[in-house]
């Protein structure tokens, strides 16, 4: 190509802020006129306005959108206190995703002329650069730095270069034009049979360090996350088209056998024959370029998504008898390691085709070689089988809060490697991109055959409101300095156990499950049970997995990101002790008995017949074992039909508290050891609204 | 009567622990074999069972009622630890409202036999005797004293001594037989004509003191009550029968225009056409006694109800050009002061028909004098204009919270003075004792002439529960430490005005009005505005009276019953400078201008539409004026439709919080001078359950 080497993503540290704010201005300059010069490639007016895909906007909406992305990061940083073009701004805020349908009318829109957008970006470019000159600079620049949000812009910008010049690639063909500054590869011809090599085993340490790594990086890339991985064999090269032809001849595409339901859904809307940017013409097979069609290069690696990379693998599983599949994201990083990689070189184009070092295209699969393997970084995205999910410390930026976690719901898988256009940020080994398995990115696949990997991390974040609140209540943070209720109401239980026995507890109306936990401290044999399934869900996951995440409301829509921990509760080696199972405590299955100690917290004001829980329980308790009953006595209907009321109305003319109704309905097998105590309680509701309530404690000790 | 001198109810205080035990031990025995012998009237065991009335229970209940109560209070204190008889005191709880119609179906009761109920009075009398005789006494005895359910019980029973003695009267005359120690005065004649006498102006102070008076008391007769009584005239003597028959014979109960329209509906109901205890004969008018009819004693005060008496001073009013009425409960004691009355002498019988010191009957009405006035004391109850109200300082006894509470509705009127059987705290100048106007007692009266009393005093207390947790939150207690919010936010307003002038201030969403006040604490003209009239009321009643009364959620049912003063609070003295009126924030009236503070607590998420009401309210204030908000940014689309919502959503892929909504709807008009600053507020729902909130302030100068 004919244009100079794009600069690369700064280190963030050093000694000397001058010359860093000079290589930040290159930088983002550099960002900005590589951007522009990608749309110099469209050959009229109405390129900018047919939509390439249906899906997503025309390229005029992410010619401004890379622009207006800088000013309302900085507007909402307060580094700029005026927005430049406030009609632009809302009309190029919000792109479309993947798979939404929303805001697909293109009625909503009156879209601006190009000149109008290029005076704007013109605009942009003057406040944004000025802003760099001036504002002041302390090195390290960490998350907390104004200037984050500059460098955040320009890694945008550099996704959206790579993202555009695919929508550029979907173009119709007489709408684009070729470009000096945007050369393809002229290297082609058959390629060598792949093979498979062997990794061995070893450790991935995975997730960038806010303190250490000295980079740009996106919240999904921070936190940590390590993994033994398995030996495995991998394909040395990516698929490349010739390799996939077979799969393409031996009509893979037809035969459902080798697709996911969800893959198979893709591929009957779509109506996919072949990969999306093969040209199918009398005289051979043709490949689409970003801005040309030239005849196939065989030995270059297919372009597929997520679904027709794993049907090859099914194909090429039951043809060969192996058990092929995709990478999982560790076994990429075990293979990046093994291979000996390094980050992109700062001086030079490096040894790979991606940072647009080389081409504006792919090239050859086995042009660049890295240890034994070939291209294990550049050339294609690499789909994996992993579906994103955060790093164990995972937190949201404040200026970016949904960059990733909508995408934490299991239906966008991570790919790996980067492509010939992926810069920057992309480039680093840290990257963590996902997309919807259907998407098309400059993407392909390399396969592993390896023990069947585990399930996919967890990566739900709950935002079920009720269930939030009480992962919150059970797990998260304490407000107005009421100590943690679950804890303290066992605690409290321990505290009267004492030094009887305690083989098997019973923690009844459990919901999230934090009692469960607490008692399992010296408790060998703890089960929860709650007449909800979803809150069972929550003590289940805790239980299997020691970490649950959820959204908190903040205000009105507005929601914050949390992740709570077993082990950050030095709870971690208590979780095989604990099982949680749905129940009804009014209608206990006849195994759960023999228990040293049931605890039911704020439940017999939520029974439909605490009388029927009650007046059994004993049964449930050996001898000398203890009942604690924690609730705030709020009766409603809704909850416990008036007739079955333990207390709280008057009775032949006088008052019955519901503790009265406790003694009257345990008397006859209980003696009252402790309490009444009351302990508050505090489930947040939003970030400036709470339920704080008092749990009237009693402790029954079975006759 | 050939019964000894029945002992007066006994003072509290003393020196003697031991003479005191021994005093209210005879005291219960005197009390209890009196009440006995009162049913020894009865003729047959068929007069226990047969309903005297169509609306309260027969007989056996009031046999077995009184001492059942003792046992319900002592096991309610915790004096008695097993129930005597559980299923008697179940049956033998709850009397029948006057105007109840729940527990009328008889067939709930299986009444047990006289004989059973007899043995089991002797249990209860054995169990109570020997808790006087054990139990530790120390003097003076107080509401906390374990003595007081004890002397509860006495007078309990001297109560229903006096209301059975009206129901045995409306029993079946053949049913009932006389008795020597309920013998009636057998003196009767012709009265001397009635005349109006003056009384002069003067102050009375009514409401007994914990600390100071000596004597059980019932819950309303305590707190502070004092008032400055015009002179006014009154008749000398109670109204006889013969005064009455001329109201009889003018055909006042065919004439609609003398009864009010709960008196003629009472009237029509029961078809009443004389006094109830009349009996008309062919030879002449009889009157029905306690245990036998006689020919009319026609200087005998007649007994009527209070719509009876009512109608009679309409038809005096009519007929003599006075304004003839009832008196007040306010007039009454200035009569009683002003006559000289002084209470049941200890020794001999008193100078006055009450306490059974002479007779089982009323006598004539001018047997007894007091200065120049007859029967200002016993013969008959005397009904007056007053519905009972509860006095400053108000406050239920735990051990019977139902006891005056119920009868704080507007709907029971006071009767004054005592009859013949009213003995024990009946008999004391403290005594207050309201019934339903229609209902029958021996009850009489006595008219005045004198200016139109005023309103009767406010005794409703608010049950609703909204309005209730917000008189609570105004003017209540504070909980977890968290100081009164609407006085904090007012606090902080003030603050910012500094030393502006401030001439006028608003108060919009005022709901109870505490800020209203508290803002006339520096400004002469504070307008609060609610969007609910109910709301309103709050305030208005606050700024007329001076006072709130409220129940409390407890737990389930029961509740708690409140007082609130603006004396208390040091604003008694700013009740003038605040109006309340009822206003829709987004819509309000355009005399509502020319405020140097609006403060908006608790309100924009609170509005359907905030934008509309924050658009415009600059117009509304004076230049360099101050607009307060506070607000926990709760937004629900119950209240505020979403499009309407100032914050706490995404625009444009952006976080747009109710703080930058407030920003950019105020900014062309306002300077944001103090904030945000979160202040905490508390809403109590339940004795364990409270909500717990963070405002959020902001205050705006107008440019």
């Amino acid at each position: 190509m004919t244009t100079p080497l794009l600069t690369r993503t700064p280190r963030l540290d050093g000694d000397d802020p001058q010359a860093k704010r000079l290589e930040i201005y290159d930088h983002f300059i550099a960002t900005f006129d590589r951007y522009e010069s990608l749309f110099d490639t469209l050959a009229t007016a109405d390129a900018y306005y047919r939509k390439p895909i249906a899906l997503r906007h025309p390229l005029i909406f992410y010619f401004g959108h890379t622009a207006t992305f800088f000013v309302n990061k900085l507007v909402l940083a307060g580094l700029l206190e005026q927005r430049i073009e406030p009609r632009f701004e809302s009309m190029f805020a919000v792109g479309v995703d993947e798979m939404g349908w929303d805001d697909l009318d293109e009625s909503n829109y009156d879209w601006p002329s190009v000149q109008a957008v290029r005076d704007y970006r013109n605009r942009v470019r003057h406040v944004v650069g000025g802003l760099i000159e001036r504002l002041p600079l302390t090195l390290p620049i960490g998350w907390d730095s104004p200037w984050w949000p500059i460098l955040m812009g320009i890694e945008h910008e550099r996704i959206h270069l790579e993202t555009s010049s695919v929508l550029i690639r979907q173009q119709r063909l007489d709408l684009v034009r070729t470009d000096p500054a945007w050369a393809p590869c002229r290297e082609t011809g058959e390629p060598p049979p792949n093979q498979l090599l062997p990794v061995p085993a070893g450790t991935v340490q995975l997730g960038q360090d806010q303190a250490s790594d000295p980079w740009y990086g996106w919240d999904n890339e921070y936190g940590t996350h390590e993994a033994e991985v398995p030996a495995f064999a991998v394909a040395r090269m990516l698929v490349s088209n010739r390799e996939f032809l077979a799969f393409v001849e031996a009509g893979g595409y037809e035969d459902d056998g080798w697709w996911t339901a969800e893959g198979l859904a893709w591929r009957q809307f779509s109506l996919a024959r072949y990969p999306s940017f093969w040209v199918p013409e009398p005289a051979g097979w043709r490949l689409r370029l970003m801005l040309e069609e030239v005849a196939m290069p065989w030995n270059w690696p297919v372009e597929v998504n997520y679904h027709e990379a794993r049907a090859f693998c099914q194909w090429q599983s039951a043809r060969t008898g192996a058990a092929v599949r995709l990478p999982t994201e560790d076994e990429w990083y075990r293979l990046y390691d093994a291979a000996g990689v390094a980050e992109v070189p700062t001086e030079g184009p490096g040894p790979a085709n991606r940072h647009l070092d080389h081409w504006a295209s792919s090239c050859p699969v086995d042009r660049f070689r890295h240890g034994d393997f070939c291209d294990v970084v550049g050339n294609l995205w690499q789909w994996t089988e992993t579906p994103i999910y955060p790093f164990a410390g995972f937190r949201v930026h404040p200026l970016y809060d949904d960059f990733t976690t909508p995408t934490f719901d299991g239906r966008h898988n991570l790919f790996k490697g980067g492509s010939w256009v992926s810069c920057g940020n992309e480039s680093l080994r840290s990257a963590r991109y996902a997309f919807r398995r259907h998407f098309f990115q400059h993407a392909g696949f390399r396969y592993v055959v390896g023990e069947a990997p585990g399930l996919p991390p967890a990566s739900h974040y709950e935002s079920d409101r009720q269930l939030s609140e009480y992962a919150e209540f059970h797990y998260g943070a304490e407000y107005f300095g009421v100590p943690n209720f679950p804890k303290a109401v066992a605690d409290l239980a321990l505290r009267c156990v004492g030094d009887r026995a305690l083989g098997r507890a019973l923690d009844l109306g459990c919901a999230a499950g934090r009692s469960s936990f607490e008692l399992a401290r010296r408790c060998p044999d703890v089960i929860g049970i709650d007449f909800s399934a979803r809150f069972v869900g929550l003590g289940v996951q805790m239980a299997g997995e020691g970490v649950l995440r959820y959204t908190l409301v903040e205000e009105g829509e507005l929601v914050s990101w949390r992740e709570v921990r077993l082990q950050d509760l030095g709870l971690e080696g208590v979780r095989e002790r604990v099982a949680f199972v749905q129940g009804d405590a009014c209608n206990l299955k006849p195994q759960f008995v023999g228990f040293d100690l049931i605890l039911a917290a704020n439940l017999i004001d939520r029974l439909y017949s605490p009388a029927l829980f009650l007046g059994s329980v004993h049964e449930r308790l050996n001898p000398g074992g203890l009942l604690v009953l924690a609730s705030p006595y709020t009766w409603l209907t809704e909850h416990t039909p008036r007739e079955e009321w333990l207390g709280g109305f008057k009775r032949d003319g006088e008052n019955v508290t519901t503790l009265d109704g406790l003694k009257a309905v345990l008397g006859s097998h209980f003696r009252l050891i402790e309490g009444p105590v009351e302990i508050p309680f505090v489930i947040r509701e939003t970030r400036r609204k709470f339920q704080h309530s008092l749990s009237e404690v009693t402790v029954w000790e079975r006759r």
